[in-house]
């Protein structure tokens, strides 16, 4: 028996009844009118980082807040070294569910209680990080983002919310320090190596039947805003021909994003989440509609043919409707390929631990994407419902969360000793 | 010379620099932050209606408000008869223009001034009809529609905007009784003759270059409201060929009733001026939206083929697509053919005042079409510049205004001997 093998033995396994009562008590922080809506920033994602506070010093960590607001449970290893860091995130969107994001952090805290009176030569940080989700803001995945050097206090102070208020200021209602935002950036290396438990947010794993994920690649996303400018005009007295109808041309919009992510296949969706007719009004021909675009891959080649084809079409559709179409990137990521040894590593904890896995792509981005400008990343994926997610219906079966929690546990005893 | 000759010579011709400086003066009258703006119900409404008592005071007319709202300049005639009318509206859309029901209610004061000392057996109303344009109540033409009878004091009590003011309370404010709403009620045959002057809202004219249309029907709006149920899923997880994207469905919805309009020809409009996305955010796939669908048409048997045709596809596009799409009717009007008669005598009336003119046909309702339920109606259009309306952009010229305004006093002299 290997050194791991023996604290592997010597630790408790993660205990579904325990993972169940913390999601059971997290749930009922949410909006009172709106089921599993906790928005980052919000009165019900203070009083959730208040209960896990407790959480996480009941099992044994000391809880501090960084100047990105992220809540981080940490425990020292027995020498100076970076530490094992496991995370995810609290806050939902609108109408959200119970898993995304809550089960890693859940998770990475029944791992810490398995854990307790183990040694680990280094430290351990379980992190719950600031507004994953989009915030309106015009930004997401804000507090991995700090974490990583890529979102500065400037920029806090500098973006607004429709109420005018700064993220800064946001970040300050959190407990974090907006101004002094720079401080929550860590180092290339600061790090030893980050793993994250996540519900898989799609069907594979479901469909499957397989309890157990582990993520290769995640896809990038790339977003444009697009502005349509037509002619608004008296929707009664305008000829058919006479038009400029600019929600006539963000239909086409929409399904030309549609066609074209079904085309490229290899993993690529294409969605249109937003659009907003002006001035919205039964008997007018809209003049204006604005909308976002998000295409996402996993494959490079894919990604760049797919946008290009987009905004030639785009342009098409202008030109041939006599409505302006302008489109302004506001994202373009690269997808990011695991580190081969992270993978290996996590398909070994998984067979010690005799849970049945499949190799998975992520179509969402996590807070793991930033975080991986630090350290190598590992990403474990469990099934949920029908690939549901970002809904009420969202759900994961306890045992399946318990599962990929031990094999996070065993992950960690393994990394201890070679990161 | 005929009696009607020798009146029509002793009458002046409406003053185009009086019209103009009227149009002036009213377009003060709308939200700070809006140009042309003044939505029935609001501050701005109220003192354009101010204002409008006073001029109609300095024509001659003794001004009253019925229990609709409706502000009505009267004088007598010499002898007991039901009243000539002509109306029109001061209120406007959001971002509206300064034409739009606008020049009829001024072009009518200017008739009254210019009929000042001349005897008319019949009594005149000069009206600005309440709320000719949608309502935060979810309807429009609410002044006419009382005043023809189809307008309750029960529903006026029953109908709220968002803030739960009810529109009996709304109508209150503008110096009517909605729980008396009853009593604005006229019955058929209780006023002679109706004459509107409106802008054209379309390009016919102002292509032609003809100052005056002379309206031969008018066509009926048919509305939906389409409710669109996909499923609400992660953007970045769920594969194109998981998805039931209710904004996709919509998108098709959007381009089918363009695309019926235009295939039914014969003046056949078709629009979708109001679409909401729920729950609209970037990263997630629509799972409703809901959209206000909109076609209008002169020929009964093109309307009912086309609402036929955009109900088949609606129904194939949600069994192709597996969302739930379902239509309420909300309204499926008759289109209005007008009274050869009143069309032949505004004909006249263009001749001997030597405006050349062209018969057209009217994509938008008016208070006119209500009015047709008590009496013959006439409908004058002027043009308007590329047939813009709705919009800040809206114009018309004065001297057509002006000329149009000789032939509705024209027309009143004529009909007040055979009326």
């Amino acid at each position: 028996m290997s050194a791991a093998d023996a604290l592997s033995a010597r630790c408790p396994a993660p205990d579904p009844v325990r993972l169940a009562a913390d999601l059971a008590a997290l749930e009922r922080f949410t909006r009172p009118d709106r089921p599993y809506t906790r928005r980052a920033f919000s009165d019900e994602d203070r009083a959730a980082r208040a209960w896990l506070a407790d959480r996480m010093t009941a099992a044994g960590l000391a809880v501090a807040v960084d100047a990105a607001g992220n809540q981080i449970g940490r425990r020292a290893g027995t020498r100076s070294a970076p530490p094992l860091m496991v995370g995810s995130h609290l806050d939902t969107v609108e109408a959200g569910g119970r898993f995304d994001g809550i089960a890693g952090v859940l998770a990475g805290v029944e791992v810490a209680r398995c854990l307790a009176g183990v040694p680990l030569a280094h430290p351990l940080e379980i992190v719950n990080f600031t507004c994953e989700e989009p915030s309106d803001f015009g930004l997401s995945t804000i507090g991995s983002r700090a974490l990583a050097g890529k979102l500065d206090a400037a920029t806090a102070a500098r973006l607004t919310d429709r109420g005018g208020r700064t993220l800064a200021d946001a970040i300050d209602s959190v407990g974090g320090d907006g101004r002094g935002l720079d401080r929550a950036r860590r180092a290339p290396g600061a790090v030893a190596r980050y793993l994250e438990l996540h519900i898989e947010q799609a069907v594979s794993l479901d469909r499957a039947g397989v309890p157990l994920g582990v993520v290769t690649a995640i896809a990038a996303p790339s977003r444009y805003r697009a502005s349509v400018r037509g002619r608004q005009d008296h929707a009664g007295g305008t000829p058919m021909g006479d038009r400029r109808d600019a929600l006539a041309a963000a239909a086409e919009i929409v399904l030309a994003v549609e066609r074209l992510a079904r085309e490229a296949g290899r993993g690529m969706v294409g969605t249109v989440g937003t659009l907003d007719v002006h001035p919205n009004m039964v008997n007018i021909v809209p003049g204006a509609v604005d909308l976002l675009v998000d295409f996402r891959g996993i494959e490079p080649g894919a990604i760049a043919a797919t946008l290009a084809a987009f905004e030639a079409e785009a342009s098409a559709i202008g030109a041939r409707r006599g409505v302006a179409i302008a489109l302004a990137p506001l994202l373009r990521e690269q997808p990011l390929a695991i580190d081969g040894a992270m993978v290996g590593l996590l398909e070994d904890a998984a067979a010690a631990r005799g849970v049945a896995w499949r190799r998975v792509t992520s179509g969402a981005s996590h807070d793991a994407n930033h975080v991986a400008r630090l350290c190598p990343i590992g990403l474990l994926f469990v099934p949920c419902r029908d690939g549901r997610s970002h809904c009420p219906e969202e759900w994961a079966e306890v045992g399946h969360l318990a599962a990929a929690a031990g094999v996070l546990l065993e992950a960690l005893l393994r990394l201890d000793r070679v990161a």
